[in-house]
Formats: C-alpha cells, sequence, structure tokens
C-alpha cells in the first residue's frame, strides 16, 4: 500500500510500515479497535469489537446503532487498534515512551445484508473474541440477525506503526549512572469464571483452555 | 456531568456513566489514549500518551506534530480510553461481548507554554508511564522544552460505559448444556529488561520494583 498524506508516518518515520503482513498481524493481535466518526462538526470515537477477513474489517451492533448509520452515511470509516507492550525507561524523561504496534485504517463501509453471509461474519467477530467459540455455542435465530446491523469496511488505506527495543538516548546521557531498559507489558488471561446460573457441572471448554494454554 | 446528544449512552444505557469519579477511574487506569480529529474531511485517530489533572487531559508531541495542531487549529478534541477486562461467553453467540472499561471525552484544547508548567505537565505524562520515574531521570533541558508542543484539554463532556461479570442469555437459554463465564484479562508487567549500553551494574530502581509488586 502506498501511503498518502493521509495516512503518511510523519513523526519517527523509521517507524512507519505499510505493507499488508505487517497490517494484518497488528489488527489479528487485537480484539477491540476503535472506531471514529463525525458527529455534527465533532469526532466521536467509539470502541468495538471486529474481525479481519482478506481486505475487510468486519464490525457489528444494533441496527440503528449511531457508529454504523453514521460511518454509513459518510461512506467512510476511521478505525484504530492499538497493543500496548511496554514501557520505555530511558535515562532522560524526553526519551520515554512506549513500545507499541498500532494500526490505523481508512476505509469504504458496506452493509452485510445476505443472512448467510451476515452469519458467517458473526462467527469470524465471535470468534475473535475466544477462538473456536462459534461450534461451541448456539447459533443467532433469524430474529437475531434481523436486529443485528452487520458492516464491512474495505480497506482503502492504512499504516502501522511499531515501536519495540530498548530506550534511544543522547549519547552524553550513557555516561549518567541512570538505570535504562524496558518494562515489557501483555494482556494475561486469567482463571475463566463459569456462570453457574444455568445448568451445572458443565466442563471448561476447549476454547478457553486452549486460549489458556497459549498464554 | 449531564450527557447531551454527542455523549449520551445509547446503547445498553444502564452501561453508561456521567460521574467523575468513574471517569477519573478509567482515564487514571490507562496508558494510551486514542485522539480523533478532522483531517480534510476524514476522520484520523492516533494513539498517544496522557496523563490527567483536575478537569483536563494533557497530550504531548513535537511541536509540529499533526495531530496536535490539528486540535488547536479545530478548537476541540476527542479521545478515548478503553480497558479490555475480559471476555463475556454467552450460551448464544448472539449475547457474546467483551467486559470493559471506556470512557469518551470531548474537550477543549490550549496550549501549555510557560516552561515551568510545561515541565510540570511533562512530569504528570513520564509518571503515568511509570509513576515515580521522573525522579529517577534527567529532566528536560530548555531545548528538550522548546522543541515539545504540550497541550492541555479541558474536559467539557464525557461519558463512561462499563460492562462487568457474567454473560446475560436470553431466559430459554440456560437449560442448554453449554459452558458460559467469563474469561478475565488483565495487563500483566514482565521481568524489566536492562538496557547495558550505558553505565554497568545498576539496580532496577524503585520506580519499576514497586510496579512489579503492585502487578
Amino acid at each position: 500500500m502506498k501511503p498518502t498524506e493521509r495516512s503518511k508516518v510523519v513523526r519517527s518515520p523509521n517507524r512507519g510500515h505499510y505493507d499488508k503482513d505487517s497490517l494484518n498481524k497488528v489488527l489479528d493481535d487485537g480484539y477491540i479497535c476503535h472506531v471514529a466518526y463525525d458527529f455534527k462538526g465533532s469526532p466521536i470515537i467509539i470502541p468495538t469489537a471486529y474481525a479481519r477477513e482478506g481486505d475487510v474489517v468486519y464490525v457489528h451492533g444494533a441496527i440503528k446503532n449511531r457508529m454504523l448509520n453514521s460511518m454509513l452515511e459518510q461512506k467512510q470509516a476511521t478505525l484504530s487498534v492499538t497493543h500496548l507492550d511496554g514501557m520505555v525507561l530511558a535515562r532522560s524523561a524526553f526519551h520515554h515512551s512506549f513500545n507499541y504496534r498500532s494500526a490505523v485504517v481508512f476505509g469504504s463501509p458496506f452493509i452485510v445484508d445476505q443472512p448467510e453471509e451476515k452469519n458467517r461474519v458473526l462467527k469470524l467477530i465471535t470468534d475473535n473474541i475466544l477462538e473456536g467459540r462459534w461450534e461451541e455455542v448456539r447459533e443467532p435465530t433469524e430474529k437475531e440477525l434481523g436486529v443485528t446491523l452487520v458492516i464491512g469496511i474495505k480497506i482503502d488505506e492504512a499504516s502501522v506503526k511499531i515501536r519495540q527495543g530498548i530506550p534511544m538516548d543522547d549519547k552524553e546521557d550513557y555516561e549518567l549512572p541512570i538505570w535504562a531498559g524496558e518494562l515489557p507489558v501483555t494482556l494475561a488471561y486469567q482463571s475463566p469464571i463459569t456462570d453457574d446460573s444455568g445448568v451445572k457441572g458443565l466442563d471448561v471448554p476447549d476454547s478457553v483452555n486452549n486460549m489458556l494454554a497459549k498464554g
């Protein structure tokens, strides 16, 4: 993808990436994206679930969802996915930073309205919450599909920005007796909490166990 | 804070909060916010470091930073902070969700240009990367302050949305032999990585040890 004025990384351009592999990796590692749209002249940002497939990011919501309908009316969608990977602890306050991976996507929204395709996309979104979960649960009814708006966002343009590794201090600061380094952070999955208000004695399913095994 | 049409939570209104305590808690628990601004008719979202103090959220960047300058020109700023707390695993695909805490803030940007105040605000932002870090490192020089643009965003309006706890399924689905529950997730701090390209043999500092002790 060739960056335009809109998507080009200007600050720290060496951190910018425009290839599909980098983009797909950042998008596929995430659970929640932030979507921006215009509301009567002010930008609004809303976090929402999503899934990527090919060059399309899918989102969904209630049929009257303002964010989704605004996107469709405005015929454009902007979304971002960001992963925090660590605190970059330099010798100088000035060079403190985060290690992160972020993607900003500009795309063209379209409605997914054919019920079979809608169901297929909802599987993608559900499996992006937890891989393999769809097969374990009750699929949507016709009524549930009917009250759900599913939108695909064809990726027109995107940029990825990645910072990783140790701090970069000014040359003279390396002589200071100040500890520097990185404090890595990651998302950690904890023990599942069983909802015992239904049928009792059910085993924790494969989807959960597989996620815990992967860490 | 009284919600307006812009900030009112319409979907799942029981998850909406408009009090300052809820807002401050969500903002103070975060490291990276997403800022939205208009770029020639398309919304852009950029993740960035921040800190909150009172009714102001502070952000910073290079003096020519497009996001910061666009905010100032447009005389408005929108930002969001979101925490993912867990996967909500219902009996039906339809009721799958995330547990999360998110804040959306609409504010009025202003430049922080008095050097002493600028330095004070950079301390807030550095300490929001890692509490207590500012005292351990070299403070900004006059030159570094000169190339840094620091912006305060006076919070005019905000909404908080929180989902927590077990899934809510349709009544008849509680009879299905399908495991349901929550898979909690959290940010986990890992062992610090020392940058040994400067002075050797320095101890890991209190800021890092305190964070690891807190978990």
